[in-house]
């Protein structure tokens, strides 16, 4: 007897970003069995259209008079989210002996909950989702001390002991790189596609060596494009190397004298892994889309354990 | 008899921006008589529309069958703008032997001319506008060597040695406020009013002494109001303070050993003067209102020496 996919659907991993709303579904031996995504990210989403939203992904995987558990990360669980949920605060083993916030649901095919974010009070700061992927990594690294980057709208470094994450820092490039391209003055001068290696190396180490000049030199791209004809996928890699120079400038404390592993799989993540390598720090980069579902796994576990 | 205000107007002063349009009539002895301004900037004009947007301010100041000089400067003179006019390279005297563009108008009762900027080759930079105030500034200090810092949406920096424009850098630094406090993950944070003076020295202090935090220190303010409730008219003085420091850091080159001279009478030119002095550099502002239209009348006083 063939099972639909609905019977073999043991629970449902969700990751729900500002941007995007990504749905797995997992059979019993922690499997995925089908994936889909929607651009419902919180950015998008209307007022209580969380359960809806979630619903247009995941019915295909629900059965009649069975109860599905949906285990969520990401900034679903911010104050703006569906349900505020609980911080973990540094040092701490992302998602361990973590709080989990249950959610009110009108379809009682589903059982949702919302894993705890991070925080860290000195200096202040939070991650939601990311916590989620650092305990993925983990899960299959008993033994990694060091330094995880996850490059993104808002990139985070943390520093990892002992199984616990001791420190982080959020660092605002993608937003910044997505407001000056988009929304400033150089709109006219960055290309939406289009890059230069060299450039991207140069613009990087400028302001990896005298950080306090990326005002003037973001201006500069401007100017350049008027008086000097720059060329606009030039001056995309130029704002790009400057945003992250800038930010492995400022990031040094965590991979001096250490091997940086990235968490990521967009063009992005081999972007920061160049840009280490052009300043002489070694990194490899790690594929980050299992490593969201094996995090929501140990979280899974433990709600099944009662831990929930 | 009395003249009318048409008769009595001798030449139009025009400082036209990315945001607003200003207007002045001048008589023959070079005093204003009227002004008059709209938000009819770059920004917002319709193509084809800048005589029309000029005509909408001064034609209370027009007679018929008389010709009036219009000598307009800013971005109006820009690839975007009405009429492309030149630059002047530095080293040089700002609107002293600059080119000057002549526009075609329609209406016969004006006869439009847009003054030059001024370009740097290396490090590339450009201004428009700018010039015309500094123009005005040295227009009465004939023995100024020094620097002058006009804050603004793109702030300027400039080294002004025996009455030549010798080298200016060009900072985003507002734009960037803007873009951080109203489009940005901050815009929840940042109130669009409210101030905390304490917070915006602290801040500016942070930034000076270790400017590549920036960019996560930015954050922390997102961070904050989340986990220890940071009131929003505070994260407004420390935003401001962590860009104007990085500001401050970078034009460091211009500043030392010297006392710098803000041209501008906003609220933000204050807040420059409060800045360079919490961080120990004398300064003093000179109120830019007139500066422009004394800048505007070196232009006009070439221009019917035949000089345009």
């Amino acid at each position: 007897v063939t099972q639909t996919l609905a019977e073999r659907t043991c629970w449902i991993a969700v990751d729900w970003g500002s941007t995007h709303l990504r749905v797995w579904a997992v059979n019993t031996n922690d499997q995925v069995i089908a994936r889909d995504w929607s651009e419902q990210g919180l950015n998008n989403i209307q007022e209580n259209g969380f359960e809806r939203a979630l619903l247009d992904l995941v019915e295909p995987w629900l059965d009649e008079g069975v109860v599905t558990k949906v285990v969520a990360c990401g900034v679903v669980g911010a104050r703006q989210g569906w349900c505020e949920s609980a911080y973990q605060e540094t040092p701490c083993h992302p998602l361990q002996d973590a709080q989990f916030t249950k959610v009110n649901c009108k379809d009682n095919r589903i059982s949702v909950t919302i894993v705890a974010g991070v925080m860290q009070a000195h200096p202040v700061d939070i991650m939601r989702g990311e916590e989620t992927q650092i305990a993925g990594f983990l899960s299959d690294q008993n033994d990694f001390n060091g330094v995880v980057c996850l490059p993104g709208t808002h990139a985070k470094w943390a520093l990892i002991e002992s199984h616990q994450l001791m420190h982080f820092t959020t660092f605002m490039t993608g937003e910044l790189f997505d407001l000056l391209a988009n929304h400033s003055v150089l709109k006219h001068t960055v290309a939406a596609q289009g890059w230069q290696p060299e450039a991207f190396a140069r613009s990087l180490q400028q302001a990896y060596s005298e950080p306090s000049l990326v005002t003037a030199q973001l201006f500069s791209l401007r100017a350049g494009a008027i008086v000097d004809g720059l060329p606009a996928a030039e001056a995309r890699a130029r704002l790009s190397g400057l945003l992250i120079g800038l930010e492995l400038k400022a990031a040094e404390g965590y991979w001096r004298d250490k091997e940086v592993v990235i968490l990521g799989s967009s063009s992005l993540a081999k972007l920061y892994h160049q840009a280490l390598i052009i300043i002489g720090v070694g990194a490899r980069i790690v594929d980050n889309e299992r490593l969201t579902v094996a995090g929501l796994s140990c979280a899974y576990s433990q709600l099944i354990q009662g831990k929930g």
